[in-house]
């Protein structure tokens, strides 16, 4: 850092994103992008028009694509809220809501601990039970913006809706933020409440189910005063938070929803093949609603499985969290891309002895 | 706002960008946008497969890129950082730097008090000369952090480059943030004076000569240390913060430099010709540095030249600051949108009766 740093920011450590190595070719198992492009209403829509058009600013309120969102998940367009990569919206949530700290699972989403701590927002963790779930009667109620990942991440479990619905009722003077950025792949959403609670924030991403992580696109839902308070912050930082191409591209996504209906049915297809093959193998794993499994193997180090699938071409995500050392994070490809991991797997079990 | 928000926030006024109404087709000079298209290397960059890549994160370090402006600005890749626009990167500067307050003119981009607030970063204003000229020699060595916008907005005046260095050199334990967003029509660049000072953080943006604003990427340009806390910054916020298409877009903006070049000539050329003739109409206006002209009329409120205008089919620039309240800002369009703003503007004078 330099001497010129404010020094609240010096014990700051920042999130770290998965790697992307430049100096081969990997099957890249490691960042929970989809194996599959964007549909091909997005793939056509850029015309040189609209490159052209880059010249002027987008349009800040994002009118066109938040009115589309509205129409898919049945609010009005006053309770979306876009942003550049879901990101910025749990960014903005700590900084707006954090104000009696925050309380979240102690093994989820590394990034929350960032945001906390990058606005000085105190927060605690609250254990997963030993199969790896929330434990929603723990989490309700502590009386602080409260941070639910549902599917969790790195570990893909999901809690039913009538358990994220006791977490949000629990206690109506805070927010809670349910980070949906995998609900795609098999759970239940929490929209559906937004009718009857005025404290639920529901996080969404463009970067998985829709094959577009590139593209940089969040959205949040939530009731109109939830909204209103993001946008002032968007407001106060960077109105034009969302580039034209990406706003076209996203209008044309939410155009073409069923293809990204589809894909998620082949991810989670594979997923549970994946899944069964790797149990056969003697690796076990909790059930996945997400499209990454989170595994381990009796006798095997997690970061070697780790090290030798990055060996042989294949980049699978190994947290630094010594809890869960054991463990490595793998995004479901596609069917070919599995079929590999697996060879791969088994012949590391192999020379292992195992 | 929600019952929720933090109480930090109650009291902020966010930033107002230029409208955008859609009632109508509009000659559009209120947001300093330029009135050409981007590079035709730029509108043939994009290829289907770029939009498939969609699926894939982007480079969160934007290597390519920050390879080629560090060419192009003769620094090294380390003292390059990107972002999603210019203002992404200004609050960064007031949230990192901004630890003993900070000081910018009176007159300059209406953002920079809205960033010092959103930090709690108390901050004072130095007023501009009597022909609109930042005095350096009062900005100098104020013990804060210092934002100096060069050329000026909405003014369009800029100091020498002996002036900048005077205020750069004058406090080296102080960060001097010269935002830099329309240097290109006509003002010098900090960027010389990087190699000598270390404290000095040199901001730029395409969105204004380069013709990318709705693409959103800004740079910043400092010393090794200055971009490694705005790097600490942005992984702690948003690490992939600019997207695969823009990244894309701005190595081909970089590689047809001249183009750029030769559209800011031009502008610079029908900035010239406007201004003489509204010189001749009565109108008065420093001169500009900027793809804008900043002016009034004696007699002529400015309001009423603003909306006369709008109702006219022409967007200008009017600021609810009463100590402007005379005068208007207008971005510099083609030669034709300039000729149709210079005819408009007499015929409202000559229905005032001036």
């Amino acid at each position: 850092m330099s001497r010129f740093l404010n020094h609240k920011y010096a014990g700051l450590t920042a999130y770290t994103p998965g790697e992307q190595p430049r100096d081969r070719q990997y099957i890249k198992l490691n960042t929970n992008e989809s194996p599959y492009p964007p549909s091909p209403a997005v793939l056509s829509a850029l015309e040189e028009a609209d490159v052209a058009a880059l010249r002027l600013y987008s349009d800040p309120e994002g009118t066109s694509l938040r009115e589309k969102l509205a129409g898919l998940y049945g609010v009005e367009s006053g309770q979306v809220f876009l942003s550049n990569g879901s990101d910025d919206i749990l960014n903005f949530a700590f900084m707006a809501f954090g104000s009696d700290g925050a309380v979240f699972p102690s093994l989820t989403y590394s990034f929350y601990p960032v945001f906390a701590n990058l606005h000085g927002v105190p927060y605690e963790t609250v254990p997963l039970r030993e199969d790896f779930s929330v434990d929603a009667a723990i989490l309700a109620g502590q009386g602080k913006l409260t941070v639910l990942a549902n599917p969790n991440a790195p570990t893909g479990v999901a809690l039913s809706l009538e358990q994220v619905e006791s977490v949000v009722a629990a206690d109506p003077n805070h927010v809670v933020v349910v980070d949906e950025a995998y609900v795609d792949f098999g759970a239940q959403s929490a929209v559906t409440l937004l009718e009857k609670y005025d404290n639920l924030l529901v996080v969404m991403t463009f970067s998985k189910s829709r094959s577009m992580a590139g593209a940089r696109l969040g959205f949040a839902l939530g009731s109109r005063d939830l909204i209103q308070d993001l946008e002032k912050l968007k407001y106060a930082t960077n109105p034009y938070n969302v580039n034209r191409l990406t706003l076209k591209l996203g209008e044309a996504a939410v155009d073409s929803n069923e293809y990204f209906r589809e894909n998620a049915r082949r991810i989670m297809a594979t997923r549970s093949e994946t899944a069964q093959r790797l149990r056969d193998l003697g690796f076990s794993m909790p059930d996945s609603q997400a499209n990454f499994l989170f595994l381990t193997h009796p006798g095997l180090d997690g970061e070697v499985l780790y090290q030798k699938c990055k060996s042989r071409g294949i980049l699978i995500r190994h947290f630094s969290d010594p809890a869960i050392a054991g463990y490595n994070r793998v995004t479901i490809g596609t069917e070919t891309e599995m079929a590999a991991f697996v060879q791969e797997a088994e012949e590391i079990l192999r020379e292992e002895g195992l």
